[in-house]
This record gives C-alpha cells, sequence and structure tokens, in this order.
C-alpha cells in the first residue's frame, strides 16, 4: 500500500510503511499525503516481504542512470544488484560496485524517472531475464519511490537535485592533475615525486597518501618513523604548489592506549553485535571496529578527527573502505579455521575443493557478516546493518563534512572522496571509481560511468588514470592520461606491485606526450572551471552523453564520446595500438576538430555532422568544439594558482552568435557563495563578414563585506574559425 | 652459440644445443648444418641459461601471430608469457591460455616471420617494457628458431605449413551448429534437447557430453544409471542426425580394480614424481595419475582406449584438462592444510591475509606442481615436465589420434577438439577457444583470436557461443549466435550454474532469431565447406584478417572484421544495444552488402570503398560480399547430409568476372584424399551490358577404385547484382 505526494512539479512521492531516513532527500518532505489507488508506468506487485515493479519496454525504449555501475551506458540487458561493496575485479557481470544510486531513466515511446530511497539491496532487472521487461524488486515494506514524470532528462535532472541538492564545488586546484601511488611509503620518496614533477616542468597539484602513512594503518595517525616532521613536510610541499590528499579508512584498531579506539569504546561509538559487543572486523590494520556513522554523536566525533588535518593546512582527503569493506570477520575466520582443520586426510576431494575454495572466499565482504551487527540511529532506533547498509559511505562523508569541516573549517573549501556513496552524497563530497584495471577496456568503463554518475548528480568524478591494479603499457598510460584530461577528477594512480605509472617512470617520448596532455589539461581550465560552477548553478551535468542534447537512436549508441562543458565534445581513442577513431557527429551543426596533442598547436578542420573516422596518433586526442560555442584557453602552469590567469585566447567556429561566461573566484574558500566573484560575457558575433567582439564584466559585490570581487583577466584574445577555416584574430584589453 | 640450415627457401632454422623432439615440424631436418655467425634483424643475448633476441620497431611496426592469447590482434603493447594452463578467468592481462604458439610476423618497416621450437615457457615482451622494443626470452640452450625471411604473410604461412604440416579435414558435419552444456545430466535430457531442436526446426548435428556422463569422472567409462544402453542412445540419436561428442580427460583416477587405473599402473604409463612413483595431482575425480603422453608405449595404450567409443560409432571428441590442469598436488594440499592449521588464534592478520588467500590459490595450477613430475621420453631419456610443459595437450591429441584413430578408424574423418596445444597441432585435431565468459568484450575477444589462430595453422576453430562462464543476456546470445555462425566451429556452450544458452532456452522472439541465423548457417555451407576445403589444400587461411589482403595503416586497425573464405568479409555486431556499427571497406573494390537475417531475405546493397556505419537490427549481421567473387548457399536441412543438395544459388556483385569452385565430397570419410571428390567451377562474367554464366564439372576419378565421384548438385541458379544494384537472374542444370 502506497499514499502519495506531490513533493515538486511532477515529482510524485511514493510511500509504503516508515521509511529509515537516509537524508538522501533534503527537501523537507510534509504529512500530507493522500492515499494512492493506481501506480503510473509500473505493475505494482506486492509480496510478503517485498516489491516488485515491472515496467514492459518498448523495443527501442533505453534506460539510464543507475550512477555507479559497470558496463553500457544504455543499461538495459543486465542484472544490477545495489548493494554496496568492495570489488575489486571489475569484470562485466558484476552487478554491484561501491556505491549504489536507486536512480533511473526510461528514455522511448514513454519517457519517465525514478528513485527509490532505499538503503538496502534493491535488484534491477532491466531486459536480462526477459528482453522486454524491467523488474525492480525492493525487498522492504518502508521505502519511498519518486516518480518523475517528466520527459525531459535535464528537467528531470535539476528536480532530482532540487531533492537532494546541488552537486558540492571543491576547490579550484582539483582542475589540475594529481599523482597516486599505493604506495609512497615515506616523506623523503614523496618530496622525490614532488620534485620530479617540478624538474620536469609537469604541472601536478596534489600528491595522495595512501595506506602506509600511518603507524601500523590506525586512522588518523601518521608513522612518525616515515613522516619526520609531518606538519613541516605539509607546508613546504604547499609552498610549491603541491596538496597532501591522506587516506582515512573507518575501521579502528583493536589496540589497548590507541585514543581513537579508547575513545570509541568508551563513548559506544561503534557498531554492534547482536549481543551489543563491539563488531569486530578485519580490514588493514587487522581486527578493527567500525564506527557507527549512522549515530549523530558518533559523526560528530569521528568529525572533529579531521582536524588533526586540517590543523596542519591539510584540507582534502579520500575516505576509502567505507562500504564498510571487510576482509573477514570472526566468524567467518573461525569457519575458515573449521575448513582449514577438517582438510587433513581429505585429500581426494575433486570436484569438492572448488566448494572448499569458494567459502574460503566468501570469508570477505560476506552477506552473512553484514547481517550481523547493528546501528543505533539518530532517533535511538536499533537498525540492522543489512537494511542501511548502502548509506555507510555516505554518512562517513556526512561525519567528515557535516560534523567535520562545517565546524573546524567552515569556509574552507575540500576536496572529498569516497569510494562508497548512496544518493545525496554529490552534496558533500564525490567519489572516485574506485579500484580499476590497467585494461584497455575499462577506458571505456570509465567514460560511461562518467556519464551516468553525471547523471546522478556526481558532476565532479573520475577514475584512476592509467588503471589501478594490473600493469599499464606506456601506449595505455599515454591514451589514458589524454582521456583523463577530459574528467574532472584527473588522478593517475596505481597499485602495490603493478608497473609505475607517474610520467617519468616511462621513456623520454612518452613523458613528453605526458608533459603536453597536462599542459593542455592545465591550459584549459579557464573553460572548465567556468562550465563547472555555471553547471552547478544551473543543475545541469557538467558531463552529458550524447542523448541529453540530442534525439534519435543513433545518438544513443554512442557511449565512447561526450559533451564536456557545453562547448567541448571529446572522442578519446581507447583502442590498443589505434591511429584514430570513429566519430559520430551528431546534429545539425558544425564542429570545429582539434586534434589536440599541445595547447598551443592548433591542428583544426571543420567537419559537418555525420560519422568519420579521425586520425589521431599517439600524442594526440580528438575533440570538437561545437558550432557557434566557445572555449577558453590560457598559459599552464606548474599548479594552479600559481600565477595570475590575465590572457585567456578565445576559440570556437562562429557562423551566427556565440557567447561564453567566463568565471573567476578565489578557488579556496566559500565566499563565491556570498557573491565573491566575477563573470566576463564573452561574445562573438558575425554580421555578414564581419565579426564583432565584446566583453561584457559583471563583478560580483560581496553582501557582507561590500567589496568587489575584480576580474583578474586583463586581455582576452580570440582564435575564431569561419565555415571555411579562416582564422579570425581579435584582441580586447579589458 | 648457433648453427644454421636453410630448410626451405628462405626459412632459416637455427639450432642451439641438442632441442628436444616435439615433432612440431614433420619436415626431415638433415644434419647438414653451417656455423651462424650473425643472426639477421635481431640482437642475440646470450647468458647463463638462456637467450634473449631483441628487435628494435619501427613507431609503425605491426606484430601479429602467437596463436591462441587474450588481447589485440596486433600483439603490440603487451607482454605474453607462453606457458599452456587453465586459466578460467579470461581478462586482458592475462599472458597465458591454454596453448602455445611462438610463432609471429614482423609486418612494418621490414617484414618477416619466426618460430621458435621450445615446448618450455618463453617470454614475449612486445612493446610492453619499452613501446619500440620486442624482447623474447627463451630460457634454454636447446632449441630450434626458424626464421622465416619472407614478407608476404601468405607465403610465410604457407611455408610454415610445409614445415608442420597440412591443417586437418574434419567431418563436413561439423560444418552444422553443435550444442553443449556442462552438463546433460544424463541419456533423457540429451534426448530431449535432440527432439526440442527437431520439433522447433531449429538445424543442429551434435550434442556434447560433458563430464558428468563418466561413472566418478573415470575415463573411458559411462555411467550406466545415467546413460543405460549407452550404445543404443548413440545409434539412435545418430539415425536422427545427431552426433554425440564426449570429453576425455587425461587425469585417471586412482580406484583400485579400475581397469585404466592399473593398467597403466602395471605398465608405468603414468608420470612420475622424483622418486619414480606415479604421480599424484587432483583434478575432477580426486586424486588422480596423468598418463605420460610423451612415451610412444604410453600413447598407444592410451590411443586404443578410443575404441570403447568407436565401436559404438562415436568418432569425435574433445579432450579437456590437458595443459594439464591441476586443482592441487598432495604437496599443495599438505601446505594449504598447514595454513589453515595454523590459523587459529592468529585472526589478527590485517593485511597479511591477503598472502594466506593467495597461498590458498596458488595450489591449482601451481608451477613448482609442474615441476615436480617426470617424462620417459620416445628416445628413452627421462624429461622434467616443466620442459616440455607446452607439448602435453598436443601429445595427448597425437595419443588419440596418431596411435588411436590411425589404427581404428583409419579412413574416418573426425572432430577432435583439444584445449591445450602447440605448434603442429592443427595437423591432426584443433583446439576450442577453452573457458570464456558471457562478457560482450569476449565477442571481440574471439574475433581476433579467430584470426590469429589461423595464422598459426588451426583453420577450423571456434569459441563457446554466447560465452560459456556467468550469465548471458537473450541480446547477447543473439549477437553471439550470429557471429558464431562465421567461425568454423559453432558451438553454443555455457557453465554449470549459469543461465540455458540453448535456443530454446529463451523468449519465442529470442528463439526465432536463432533459428533463422542458424539456418542461414547451414544455408551457406556448401560455400564454407568448398572454401575450407580450397584453404586446406592451398595451405592459405580459411579466416583472413584484413591485413592479410590489404595494405595501409588503416586496415591493420581492423580486427572486428574478417574474410570468411575469400568472398565473404563478416561484420558482427558485438556491442550491447548497438542496433549496427562502424565498418571499414578496404581496397578499391566495392561491395556487396547483405543485412542478413534469414538465409532467403535478401536485404542487398552496393557500397563503395570507405568507413561507414551499418544498421543492423537485433535480428541481423552485416555481410560484406567482395565484388566480383561468389557464395553458393541452399536450403538448409535439419542436420547436414539429410539430403543431398540438388539445387545451389550463386550470389555475388559481378562488373567483370567472378569464378567460384564449388567442392562436394561423401564429407565422411579420408577418400577424397585419394580424388573421390567432384567439383564445379563456376563462372559468371559480364561483357559489355550482358552476362554470360557457365559451370565446368570436374569430377574426380579414385586412381584406386577407378570410380567416378559425381556431383550431386542438379541446378545452379544464379542471383547476380550489377554494381547499379539490378539483379540477373538465370539458372542452369548440369
Amino acid at each position: 500500500m502506497f499514499k502519495k505526494q506531490m513533493v515538486l512539479d511532477d515529482v510524485i512521492l511514493f510511500r509504503t510503511g516508515k521509511p529509515f531516513n537516509t537524508t538522501a532527500v533534503i527537501k523537507e518532505i510534509t504529512d500530507d499525503f493522500d492515499n494512492s489507488e493506481d501506480f503510473p508506468y509500473f505493475e505494482v506487485k506486492e509480496y510478503e516481504n517485498y516489491y516488485e515493479f515491472v515496467y514492459e519496454m518498448d523495443k527501442d525504449d533505453y534506460v539510464y542512470g543507475l550512477g555507479e555501475q559497470l558496463g553500457a551506458l544504455n543499461k538495459r540487458g543486465k542484472e544490477y544488484k545495489l548493494y554496496s561493496t568492495d570489488d575489486p575485479i571489475h569484470t562485466p557481470e558484476k552487478g554491484s560496485l561501491y556505491g549504489s544510486h536507486p536512480f533511473a531513466f526510461i528514455d522511448g515511446s514513454k519517457k519517465f524517472a525514478f528513485m527509490i530511497d532505499f538503503p538496502g539491496e534493491i535488484v534491477f532487472d532491466i531486459g536480462y531475464t526477459h528482453k522486454d521487461l524491467m523488474t525492480v524488486k525492493v525487498p522492504s515494506k518502508d521505502f519511498d519511490f519518486y516518480l518523475f514524470d517528466i520527459e525531459d532528462k535535464y528537467e528531470v535532472i535539476k528536480k532530482y537535485l532540487e531533492l537532494t541538492g546541488s552537486p558540492f564545488v571543491p576547490p579550484k586546484w582539483s582542475w589540475g592533475f594529481q599523482q597516486c601511488r599505493w604506495s609512497y611509503p615515506d616523506a623523503d620518496t614523496i618530496n622525490n615525486i614532488a620534485e620530479s614533477f617540478r624538474k620536469d616542468g609537469i604541472p601536478c597539484d596534489a600528491i595522495y597518501m595512501d595506506i602506509d602513512y600511518m603507524k601500523d594503518y590506525k586512522v588518523f595517525t601518521v608513522d612518525e618513523e616515515k613522516f619526520p616532521n609531518f606538519e613541516d613536510f605539509a607546508k613546504n610541499l604547499k609552498k610549491d604548489g603541491f596538496k597532501l590528499v591522506p587516506i582515512i579508512d573507518p575501521g579502528v584498531k583493536i589496540e589497548d592506549n590507541y585514543s581513537v579506539y579508547e575513545e570509541g569504546k568508551e563513548n559506544n561509538y561503534f557498531c554492534k553485535d547482536k549481543d551489543g559487543e563491539d563488531f569486530v572486523a578485519a580490514v588493514w590494520p587487522g581486527l578493527t571496529h567500525f564506527p557507527d556513522f549512522l549515530n549523530k554523536e558518533a559523526r560528530k566525533w569521528w568529525g572533529e578527527k579531521y582536524k588533526f588535518f586540517t590543523d596542519k593546512g591539510i584540507y582534502s582527503f579520500w575516505n576509502d573502505m567505507n562500504e564498510p569493506s571487510i576482509f573477514y570477520s570472526l566468524k567467518g575466520f573461525n569457519k575458515l579455521v573449521e575448513i582449514g582443520e577438517n582438510l587433513r586426510g581429505n585429500e581426494d576431494m575433486g570436484i569438492k575443493s572448488f566448494l572448499a575454495k569458494e567459502q574460503m572466499f566468501d570469508m570477505a565482504n560476506n552477506r552473512e557478516d553484514y547481517k550481523s551487527f547493528y546501528h543505533r540511529a539518530d532517533d535511538g532506533s536499533t537498525v540492522n546493518h543489512d537494511l542501511v547498509h548502502n548509506l555507510y559511505g555516505y554518512f562517513m562523508a556526512k561525519a567528515t563534512v557535516e560534523e567535520g569541516f562545517d565546524n573546524i573549517i567552515p569556509n574552507q573549501r575540500y576536496l572529498l572522496l569516497s569510494r562508497s556513496s548512496y544518493l545525496g552524497h554529490h552534496r558533500i563530497a564525490t567519489i572516485w571509481m574506485g579500484d580499476n584495471m590497467s585494461w584497455w577496456d575499462h577506458m571505456l568503463v570509465q567514460m560511461r560511468m562518467l556519464q551516468s554518475l553525471n547523471m546522478a548528480g556526481f558532476f565532479y568524478t573520475g577514475a584512476d588514470v592509467g588503471g589501478f591494479g594490473s600493469n599499464a603499457s606506456p601506449e595505455l598510460v599515454i591514451r589514458w592520461m589524454q582521456l583523463g584530461a577530459f574528467t574532472p577528477l584527473y588522478r593517475n594512480h596505481s597499485a602495490l606491485g603493478t608497473r609505475e605509472q607517474e610520467p617519468f617512470a616511462f621513456d623520454e617520448e612518452t613523458k613528453d606526450i605526458m608533459r603536453d596532455i597536462i599542459r593542455l589539461r592545465y591550459s584549459l581550465i579557464p573553460y572548465s572551471y567556468s562550465e563547472y560552477m555555471k553547471s552547478v548553478s544551473e543543475l545541469r551535468p557538467f558531463i552529458k552523453p550524447l542523448h541529453m542534447d540530442y534525439e534519435g537512436k543513433r545518438v544513443k549508441e554512442i557511449e565512447d564520446q561526450y559533451m564536456y562543458g557545453d562547448s567541448i565534445m571529446v572522442a578519446p581513442v581507447h583502442t590498443q595500438n589505434a591511429k584514430g577513431r570513429f566519430v559520430h557527429l551528431p546534429g545539425d551543426d558544425k564542429w570545429l576538430c582539434w586534434v589536440a596533442s599541445k595547447y598551443d598547436e592548433r591542428k583544426m578542420s571543420i567537419y559537418f555532422p555525420g560519422d568519420f573516422y579521425v586520425d589521431a596518433d599517439l600524442n594526440e586526442i580528438p575533440l570538437f568544439i561545437k558550432e557557434n560555442k566557445l572555449i577558453t584557453i590560457s598559459e599552464p602552469m606548474n599548479y594552479v594558482g600559481e600565477k595570475e590567469i590575465e590572457e585567456i585566447t578565445v576559440i570556437g567556429l562562429v557562423t551566427d552568435k556565440a557567447e561564453f561566461t567566463y568565471y573567476e573566484d578565489d578557488g579556496e574558500t566559500k565566499d563565491y557563495q556570498k557573491g565573491k566573484f566575477a563573470e566576463a560575457l564573452i561574445t562573438v558575433e558575425k554580421e555578414g563578414n564581419e565579426y564583432k567582439f565584446s566583453v561584457e564584466k559583471d563583478e560580483h559585490e560581496n553582501p557582507e563585506t561590500g567589496e568587489t570581487y575584480e576580474l583578474a583577466i586583463k586581455r582576452i584574445k580570440f582564435e575564431i574559425y569561419d565555415e571555411h577555416g579562416n582564422i579570425i584574430e581579435n584582441t580586447i584589453e579589458i
């Protein structure tokens, strides 16, 4: 039985029972419900303990959404199990990853979307069992089902973000290049890495600290032997433009006199087992307890812990292992011991040995373990973890931000990556795409996921460039660095035991190509940052699948090209040994093609809509600038903010009129929210054979201080192409 | 130090030490060697226990070959370790599969090929460590290195096959559709499957029997409870056109009074451990011994065992598990027991638990186990398995064929699939591509491997259609059935615990589409079989990558289109939810495009060379018939040979002159080798605006009997297209 309420225009909430308050939705829901007799679009089947929603798809229906999932952008043809998990092998059949985002779009003969706010497992069978049926199973009688009875996908997303909150804005430096490795084991190594970047003239803004910086993997500690004078170390790096980003794991090592453990234990901040004892699970440090992030007191305690770092000028973090990942529980371990002990004398197992192996492997991230511990929710009730499983990473982020940063660094922007997430997480933090592999296929995985995640509100995200697990060839890393340059989070990361992937880990030519692509990335930041701030304020994805902007079944098949901002369509080469690729140019407009290698070498040509094979040598990535749209570039720097940007160059193919809003703020604080930012409206207009150029400043006043934020740019150069490929140049001093 | 000998024109053998006689090469090598001072193309580095061959690649060098490998067709950019292994997870980084084929082509500024006849591990680093270097490491001082100093790839392959033998010819029915499942547990199930095919009008020629037909997995037994009256069962199926294909595993169960075990033990036919005891390894039946196929006596014993089946009219088999796959050895097992027993009280392991897990998993197919047993070679010497590891599957096939079939069914053609293989294996048997997955990516894997394997002499091969492991969606199976229709071995197979994949396991529409594609396959057999027999006699691959027939870097990137025979280029759709695909049409000729769904619905159009997006609905696969080439089709049947083919239809785009040699023989025996076959040379010629049609019979005389083999076809219909797409029809009675 459902009751219903119109929560926004054409957004209807169907509620059954008493849903757990996930805080995914921040818009207030009143008690003003109507009884619901019918349910649009779906056949609703009620069973004893669960509901099934069945939708009959037309042959040409496309299904989008589900955020962080492997496989095609069009979700049809697979079964997805939304139960967040730390699965390190991203093979195509997997139906769960780290985050759960039950929000989907139907785009076909009927067009609508729906979001299910339920934090336990939801199963989406989308044309898998029967190719024309979508069946969604929610194993509960207490949840919220939001129906977006809206055809336009942009409008759906806008409403979704009005419900769940607008995407968070990381500092401007987070558009710089970021380097990671599991692990740089000590301060010397990190200093050497930093030095190599500067020595080689390769821009870089951040270096990550993976688990080995901690003392015995104890969260909120630093190993002082490996990192003596940690505060100075961090400050010196910062002077040189490097932000340090430490990893934070939830599992608290069980160790007497370790203050985090002692405080958590004393105050009952940890999750409990069925007997009320602190739940024990093994992760990196060995046996640990899990903080109960669903509990406000525990969140508050945890959030304040970040002060350890923020006091040292470190404001950015990656919260890891927060599905939560469990290597094993004591129960699982004991079962394993038993299996082990029963082996002796049973060597003639044959096929049964598979079963034993399976049992051994089931020890990790085992559903039975998730069912065996409990939370104390904010309202005082006790909740079994399994029913709220998908919330753990999101509530860890809430602890970090809402109970931490909001108090200790309230006006500071931060970059907060999390591995696990839920609906609403995008409002306060973001995610990276977890432990991918150095596989060519995983570049396509990243492109698809990037588009899906943007549709779920995660505008700023990215995958481990070059691939985390497995070994990367130089060619793979080059091609991935090109793709990564057109993803908001641009982080190269690789795992213990795999080949090093830093730009200087390869031959000279490879390094040179990587330097060029990173410098191209930096030169585009005036464009990227302006477009990102616009997309957040307008609640329109920054990365857009082509099907968001164009109609027709041809366009809906394109999953390896996407809009990066509103002006650039990217078509990365993602095939081994390829020296080019097929590209579909949609719509009726022409495209200015830039086969880009260096920011200051512009190999441009004009394309009409259609299908093409475009050459792109190993050092090149094909970019397509939309007709009558503009991009802005500047000289690259060693790191974001090294120098003020005083000059930008505006590039575009203009046949009529093109506008671009260039955006500036301090890049570090939240003052922009109070008006401390400035814009320049750049216009290029063709009238007959004449081009008119104009720039209109919009320098905002901070209502609190009365100060005006002044634009730093002084000079705008124009490099405009007409439809014959002729260049029209101009410069405006402002 | 190498000595050298010109073994064929432009084929130089470089020999070091005393190589093990692998019998890969059947051409006799004389003792007439010269000393070799220089080594062409390569820098040769000699170390204490191994050699390295280093070749500096140009930027635009392509590398082909290596037979059964995952990854791109152009092998550049990866490290390959040729050490045959039963790896059930075919993820892209894997550098070993079931077979080892150290035969590679350089195609670039220099063009040549090389083959290394060494049956231990060889490592090919092809532009992985350094993107422009190929380094081949052979860990021995006793091996043969054949250099093919020949530019033309067809010529290289011809010479390679002159050395190693021409590809084997399976019976004609092996061009039919074949159905497999791990497992159909009993005779009733198989009878039901067979009945379903006939009832649904879906052609099928073979049903496979996976491991569960055996009594306790004992090789050369049949479980009589599940298969009562096995002989009648097989005969009844055969009457209805179904060939049974049982699996044969090498591991012989250790069980008193089991005759195969008793005989092997008594006669010392099993591999020995270092103490001279029969080596023990666990596989399906539990603890087993491995027959020593490197020993002629053991081979002879094993080969005769197949009589158990051939006496019942069963002539086709799949030799499985012959890398050999080892679940565990006693040593490995005891180590595991120890680990298990040491766990108690050590639950605080943290990161160390990974190590324990790894050790557990290393139990299977462990290199230490392979180093721990020995063969008694034909020359009486004792050889450590590790040094000849890659021969085991090939020598099992030699036992089956040379010591078995050649004696017990000498004139009978057979289909013999093997999982493991080595150079030369193609001469007596073939392989399937092992345990793939129901992943979209694995359709591309299959296409690439199909082309590579053809270049290594495996003309007749294929992968498990629909994917073996993991669950398949209806769409995936449909698309894969389309691809599979254009691979010689057309076998649908799926694993225990996964979704059923038979055509009737899905909805009606899916079944209808599968029926149509299988019928299309059968209707093309007159073409496929004729072309296959031609390719074997001319030593030219049946499946050809485009780079074999066309020049230029553009063509060398095409890995998902290939020539099926000399007339058809196939371009299967292998992307989820796609309703078409990009196609590159190479060369200067036009192409007759058939977007094929049913054999008798010809949706034809004419394409000029270039790049195109071609529409192909779920039930369609794009085929391209080359200008001035012909194909022949007939009415499909329920199984190959159900009726005589009396009428064929010839289809092609003819703008000048086109010829096709249609081939017929009994399809079952080796009499064709003695001349018992007939051909019809079909010619269509355009002169001005007129078309001339002619058929020339070539009915051969059997020199032994004097009989003439007469053509069965009586009528040839022509459906010829001109360059404007007009159809010219004609019929010739012969």
